[in-house]
C-alpha cells in the first residue's frame, strides 16, 4: 500500500533535476499552515508575491513606469504547471486571424507546437538542430519573408540539452519587425538576469518550481500590461484566460479559482530567501559556480559535455553516454539514486545523452559528492573512462 | 514587505469553508520532502493514490471488472484547481458535434457555462432558481424535446447554497436517453457515497482540497474508461487534455507535465487518514454531526438556515443575515477572524446570505466554539436576535 522504505533516511535525496528541485528546509515549512484563499491576510500575502515578481525582474522600481505607460508589466500567477502558463499566453493572447512563429530547437519548442496545433491556431515552425542556437539573422530574413506572423515564441533555456538562446538579440529582430515576443524562460528566470523592456518581450513565462526555488503548484507570466488588455475577447479557455485572471487579481485581489495555497506561502519564503541571498546575480554566480565545478569534474571522469560552451547554460549540462558496452543508464541512474543522488532520468534528446541540472538549493559540496557518487557507481559497473 | 503580524499566533485560523479546508497537522507535515517528479519512487506513490482513489469510490474491487469492462473507471489526476478538471472533461469529451445540456441552480453550473461559451462548445442551459433542487421528470421532458443534445452536465454539491441535487436520479434519466453524463462532485466525493456506474456517471470531477482533506494543486477526474478512450482527436487544449494525461500515465507511470509534488505526498497522506478515519461512510458521520450541531446552534441564536433540510447538504450551509440594521458582513467576518474563524467570504447567491462550511479537519468542539464565537461578535456588533 505504501511504496515507502520500511528504514526512512535521515534525508531526502537531492535532486539534479532542472525541476522540481530540492528547495531549502524553510521553504517547505512555510506549508505548514492552512491560509484562507480568498481571506484578506492571504490576499495580502499574493500582492506582495506579485510585486516581488516584479522588482526580482528589475521592473517596477519606484521611480518606474506609471500604470498606464506601454512599458508597465505585470505579474500573472496562474495554477498548473509551466505548460499551463505557457498555453494560456497562447490561448489568451495570439487573436483568431493571429499567427505565431515558434522558434524550436529542442523538446520544449516542439511541445509549443503541439500546443498550437491542439489549440487550432495558425502557426509556422522554424527549428535549427537542437545543438545549434536560434540565429537572430535568420530570424530577420524569415520574418521579411512572411509577413503574416503575428508572434513570435522561443524558449530561453532549452532543457533538453541545456542550451542558452540568443533572446536579447532574437527580440531586438521581433521588434524591429514589429511583432510580438513571447518567451519561455522556465527555467532561467530568476537565475539569469533578463532585461524584459529593453528585450522587446511583451510575455515571459516561469514557474514556481524553479530558479526562485518553490515548490511546484503554478506558473507565472510577467505581461506588458498594454499587450495583455489589448486581447479582450480572444480567449479560448476559461482556466487559461490569462486576462480573466488579470481581472481578478485587480478587482478583488483573489485567484478567480482555488489557488493552491501552501505553494504559495512557501513561495513568498521563497522569494524572501532569493532577497536574503542576494537577489538574481547572486544566485546565478552559485549556479554557475555549481556548473563549472560539474563540468570540470565530468571532464575528469571522461564525459564531455555536448553542447559547445559559448552556447551552454548553467542550469542544466548534458553528457554523452560513455562508449563502453557495461553502461546503461537505468543501472547508472538508480546506483546514484540509491547514494541519494537523482539525476535527470529519461532522455530528449535525438542522441544518446544523461542530464544534471546545478539549479536549486544545492551547493558546491553538493557537486563534489555527486561526482565521487559517479565515479563509485562507474566503477561498480565496470565502466572504464579514459 | 511581510502581512504577517509581528506577534503570530500559536495556531492556525480554522477554516469553516468549501474548500482549501483545514487539514491535518501530519497532511501538511507529508510535504516536508522534495520529490523528484519523474522518478520511480515518487510514479510509485502517484499509482497507489489514483489506485486509492478508486476505492474511496467503491471501483476496482479485487472482484471488479476486468480492465475491457464498459465498467471500468480511471483515476486522473490533473494539475490546477476543480475548474481546470471540469473544463477539462469538456475541451476533452465533447466531440466536434457535440451539445452539451448544463443543469444550472448556482454559480457553479454558471461557470460550466462561461467553460463552454469561451470554448465555443455548443450548449443549452437548463435552469432553475437556486433555492430548488434539478428536477429529473423535466429532465427528462427536455431531453425528449432536444435530441441534439449529446452529454448532460450536473453539479452535485453547488455551494452557492450548499444545495445537493439528485444526481441518481438525473444520471438515471440521462442513461435511459443514451446521453453521456459529467458530474462536479468536487465538493461531495470522499464525503458523500457515490455510485458511479449504478448512476451512469460518464466523468466525476473533484479536487485534491475537498472531502479528501489534502491540500489544493490539482483536481482529479473519475473517467469511465470506455468513454474516455472514445474521445481519441477531440482534444482543444494540450494542458487540458484529460485522455492524453491518461495515456501519459500509462506510458510510463508520469504525469505528462510538472506535477505538484508536494500536494500529492499531501493527498497521498490524507487518503490514508480517510482510510484510517473508517472511510467515506465515518467521515459522511462526522460532517452531518458538524452540519447539525452547527444549524442546531444558529437557529438558537436566530440565525434561520435558507434552504429546505430536504436538499440542503452537510457540506455547507447557507443563512440570512440577520434584519438588524447594526449588521454588516464585513465586520461580522473580521470579528470573526480575529478570534480565529473564518467562514466563507463573499457572496455569489442572489439574496443576502453568508456560509459556513462543516468539512475538513474540524470536529464538533471546533463548532461549539465558533458558535461562541459568532454570539460574542452578534453582542459586541449589538445586533439584537430573536
Amino acid at each position: 500500500m505504501d511504496p515507502r522504505p520500511t528504514a526512512p533516511p535521515a534525508r531526502d535525496k537531492l535532486l539534479f533535476t532542472p525541476g522540481p528541485l530540492t528547495t531549502s528546509a524553510s521553504v517547505k515549512q512555510a506549508m505548514l499552515h492552512d491560509a484562507g484563499s480568498w481571506h484578506f491576510e492571504f490576499n495580502a500575502r499574493v500582492k506582495w508575491i506579485r510585486q516581488q515578481l516584479l522588482h526580482v525582474a528589475g521592473l517596477a522600481e519606484a521611480d518606474g513606469p506609471s500604470p498606464g505607460s506601454e512599458q508597465r508589466y505585470e505579474a500573472i500567477l496562474l495554477q498548473g504547471s509551466g505548460t499551463f502558463g505557457v498555453e494560456a499566453v497562447f490561448a489568451t493572447c495570439i487573436p483568431p486571424q493571429g499567427k505565431v512563429a515558434v522558434l524550436a530547437n529542442g523538446a520544449y519548442g516542439e511541445r509549443m507546437v503541439t500546443m498550437l496545433q491542439m489549440a487550432r491556431i495558425a502557426h509556422v515552425v522554424w527549428r535549427v538542430p537542437e545543438a545549434q542556437a536560434l540565429n537572430p539573422e535568420a530570424l530577420d530574413r524569415a520574418l521579411v519573408e512572411d509577413p503574416s506572423v503575428t508572434h513570435v515564441a522561443v524558449v530561453h533555456c532549452e532543457t533538453t540539452t541545456g542550451l542558452l538562446n540568443p533572446i536579447a538579440e532574437l527580440g531586438a529582430v521581433t521588434r524591429r519587425h514589429g511583432r510580438g515576443y513571447i518567451v519561455d524562460a522556465m527555467s532561467s528566470f530568476g537565475a539569469i538576469p533578463i532585461d524584459l523592456p529593453g528585450w522587446g518581450i511583451d510575455y515571459l513565462i516561469s514557474s514556481a518550481n524553479k530558479c526562485i526555488e518553490g515548490v511546484p503548484g503554478f506558473s507565472f507570466v510577467l505581461a506588458r500590461r498594454a499587450a495583455l488588455l489589448a486581447c479582450e475577447g480572444f480567449a479560448r479557455s476559461l482556466s487559461l484566460d490569462l486576462l480573466g485572471q488579470l481581472k481578478g487579481f485587480e478587482k478583488n485581489g483573489q485567484f478567480r479559482y482555488t489557488p493552491p495555497t501552501h505553494a504559495l506561502l512557501a513561495f513568498g519564503r521563497a522569494l524572501e530567501e532569493l532577497h536574503a541571498e542576494g537577489g538574481v546575480s547572486a544566485r546565478a554566480q552559485r549556479y554557475a559556480r555549481n556548473h563549472q565545478v560539474l563540468v570540470e569534474g565530468m571532464r575528469r571522469l571522461g564525459f564531455p559535455p555536448y553542447l559547445d560552451p559559448q552556447i551552454q547554460s548553467y542550469i542544466i549540462t548534458s553528457f554523452h553516454y560513455p562508449k563502453s558496452p557495461r553502461f546503461s543508464f537505468d543501472v547508472f541512474y538508480r546506483k546514484l539514486s540509491d547514494q541519494g543522488y537523482i539525476i535527470y532520468p529519461g532522455k530528449i534528446s535525438q542522441v544518446d545523452l544523461f542530464r544534471i541540472g546545478s539549479v536549486g538549493r544545492l551547493f558546491e559540496p553538493d557537486f563534489h559528492a555527486l561526482l565521487a557518487a559517479i565515479a563509485q557507481t562507474l566503477d561498480e559497473m565496470g565502466v572504464a573512462l579514459p
